[in-house]
């Protein structure tokens, strides 16, 4: 049911994926996330370019985005996953991504999840000496050999925000550096236990990337320690991380794959080089996927001059709890009011505007019924009133994936674009969606339900 | 289906409700938020005791919890309702809150909602002059009467979290003190709107309650103001916020509903006298009327001995949000484990044990793929297997009501006790409800979906 040509933006209409959003919010409403194929297909073959010079994989990183339709164009692409529960292994699953390409992560699984991924025939990333022995138990009783990386904790620590940044030596994720030699060796006797790789992940939102080259050789210089124990290996998975620039005018282009090879591959190649080895590198990128190819298109609800100019929009930190949780950056602009000169310059990453309509200091609110959801604090955008359009860009990474039904909304619909064709990848929920599963007892029961 | 008895706990095992949650967990699984309903019914009547003597109703804050089952036990004490939006008037319809006890609220409503709203003839609180203009024009558009108060800022700062203090000046809520006769004036003028009251909310989780008293006192003067210029009202809302004591060997009891009548009576009863009028006083509860009376259950998944002794459980920030958005802190027992030394003692708020299994430090984790998803950190609790239980308590309130599916996982189940009787008044969502809504483009289709 793919649509063609909602027609070409008048002027003035900011224009994403080839489409007009103002026809976009007219024909399928507010909020609505609108995500650009495009983007999704040219940021990942970006990682397989950077990456060519190695045998390697890409598994993308399903919490930052579980989108059916999002997963299927990945898959299609070659893309495998890292899954993080048993709900992201059926949705990869369903998605088409086929079963080698799948790792099963997770520092807190259940018996339910460690089954569920030895019947699947995934990969398993072991958080712990105790989830390796529980592991093998559940291998044994089914009677099929579970496929191993152990999680390092590799003790880096990247300049991210302390909530996202994983390989700190402080963090709840992986197996302290000290460990890993013993892990393996245990790994090693342990019935229905195969080694297949080593693991690690440092963080997210990274942009000072020379962190990566820290984590790669200390995870390298393990892999040659293996080695010379007689345990040998598949694949090393660096995990992802890269971060984006949300801050249009103020950060720099951001790493680009290409950056993080260089970061990476010295160390990788100088391995397999000395050891006389191949080996699979393996990536788990989400974000710098994902991230930059969906938009968030809200309605403006009110307009309020107290003590900041106030504008009050239909989607709040129920849809995008980015903003809230972190204090997270994310880029704005009024959707129905660019002019030829403030049009959005995705290349330069910069938002130029005319004098006419000058932007006035403003503070983008949502809905939801707390200080803390703001949208965007203290931006200098052009004056709005009731009706008009606000794009937050940037939210296709841990945007929907962390929305909830808060304050008694219905989540929003999702559309996808692609060169001015325009599909409903996920319909608006309405309150039966509020109401799914709630059961009033029957002692609780009233005669009759006034209304 | 009230069930009653499920086996009163045998010795070590936590009773809530009258309930061994050890049988609740093998019964219903876990994760599993757990709601006594007698604590509803006993925290909402300690509020009407409280301010018995002035003419008052309690609209229950819903956003705190929209569990139907818990509004309907509420409804049939008596209680009214504050609710945030379209989705939330439904739920209160449906369990059985008359009309003439609702207040719409909200800094960011749709025009739907404000149409909603008008024509299911609830009361609104309106929270600038922008919506008091739009809400008239639709009101005149339906023809009908909108019965309105104006939501005041009354500029008071009270001691909680910067995110969920909504009465300070720079909040995003209600109109600054020095617009509201203005306001007022141009209600008076507008057509089809009635004014019928006025309206503050000052924060929540406050639990250092001097500010109630300010907050009262400015907006009796208010009220004064209005009616030396000839405007009279029905009622004067003064919000929620009383906080409830999580940490219980830390903090004090906690502030009662009596400790804020005595903050709240004294002004609001010398301005009906030296008025000589009659008010009502409308009172928003939410967390103190629902936080205490809710645990939610989880399993141990794994322990880990790594920079802490993390005990990694099948709940996180998917399910409670509040440790990871706010830094809350929820007390975390050993349900399983409890000794007759270290029963909770949830009168004197105190969490005793013996020496034989002497508590340890223990980092609780959720398990969700972010380094900021710690339930409790750093706490003294008895050692724990996997498999063993850990109770969250005190989360009835912003618990399932923020919940999201985040990392593919299907949210929990909740039951209701009673004396001894179980009801479930959530099933448990399953990987069907992570599906829901989601479409797959016909062009995106590959001929055999892989598994």
């Amino acid at each position: 049911m793919s649509r063609a040509g909602v027609k070409g933006g008048g002027d003035g209409n900011f224009i994403f994926g080839g489409v007009d959003v103002v026809d976009l919010a007219e024909q399928y409403g507010t909020p609505l996330y609108i995500t650009d194929e495009n983007k999704i297909r040219e940021n990942y073959r970006s990682y397989k370019t950077a990456f060519e010079t190695v045998e390697n994989e890409i598994y993308f990183a399903v919490k930052a985005n579980g989108n059916l339709a999002l997963l299927r164009i990945l898959a299609s692409e070659g893309a495998g996953a890292d899954v993080f529960s048993s709900g992201e292994l059926r949705l990869v699953e369903l998605a088409g991504i086929p079963k080698d390409k799948v790792l099963m992560n997770g520092n807190s699984k259940s018996e339910d999840e460690l089954i569920d991924a030895v019947e699947s025939e995934v990969k398993i990333s072991v958080d712990s000496l105790e989830e390796l022995q529980t592991l093998s138990a559940v291998a044994v009783e089914i009677g099929k050999e579970a496929e191993i990386a152990i999680r390092v904790n590799p003790d880096v620590s990247p300049d991210t925000h302390p909530k996202i940044a994983t390989g700190l030596s402080r963090s709840k994720f992986g197996l302290p550096y000290q460990q890993i030699l013993e892990s393996y060796e245990e790994a090693k006797r342990l019935p229905n236990i195969v080694i297949k790789g080593i693991h690690c992940h440092i963080g997210s939102q990274i942009l000072e990337i020379s962190v990566f080259k820290e984590a790669t050789e200390k995870m390298m210089k393990l892999v040659e320690e293996l080695y010379d124990r007689g345990i040998e290996l598949e694949f090393v998975d660096l995990g992802g991380g890269l971060g984006i620039p949300y801050n249009k005018t103020e950060e720099m282009p951001g790493p680009t794959p290409e950056d993080l090879a260089e970061m990476i591959l010295p160390a990788f190649k100088s391995t397999l080089k000395s050891l006389g080895i191949n080996l699979k590198l393996i990536l788990e990128p989400g974000r710098s996927i994902v991230g930059p190819a969906s938009i968030l298109l809200s309605r403006v609800n009110t307009i309020k001059r107290a003590y900041s100019n106030f504008v009050a929009i239909d989607a709040g930190f129920n849809l995008l709890l980015r903003p809230s949780m972190y204090g997270a950056y994310h880029e704005v602009i009024v959707a129905n009011k660019l002019s030829e000169l403030s049009k959005l310059s995705e290349d330069k990453h910069e938002l130029a505007v005319d004098s006419a309509s000058a932007p006035v200091l403003t503070t983008v609110v949502g809905p939801v019924c707390e200080s803390g959801d703001i949208i965007a604090k203290d931006r200098m955008l052009r004056p709005v009133k009731r009706g008009d359009l606000i794009a937050i860009l940037d939210v296709g990474a841990y945007g929907f994936s962390m929305s909830s039904q808060y304050n008694g909304r219905p989540r929003c619909a999702e559309v996808l674009v692609c060169d001015g064709m325009v599909d409903v990848i996920r319909s608006r929920e309405t309150v039966e969606d509020l109401l799914r599963n709630q059961i009033i007892p029957q002692r609780l029961e009233r005669r009759a339900v006034e209304r």
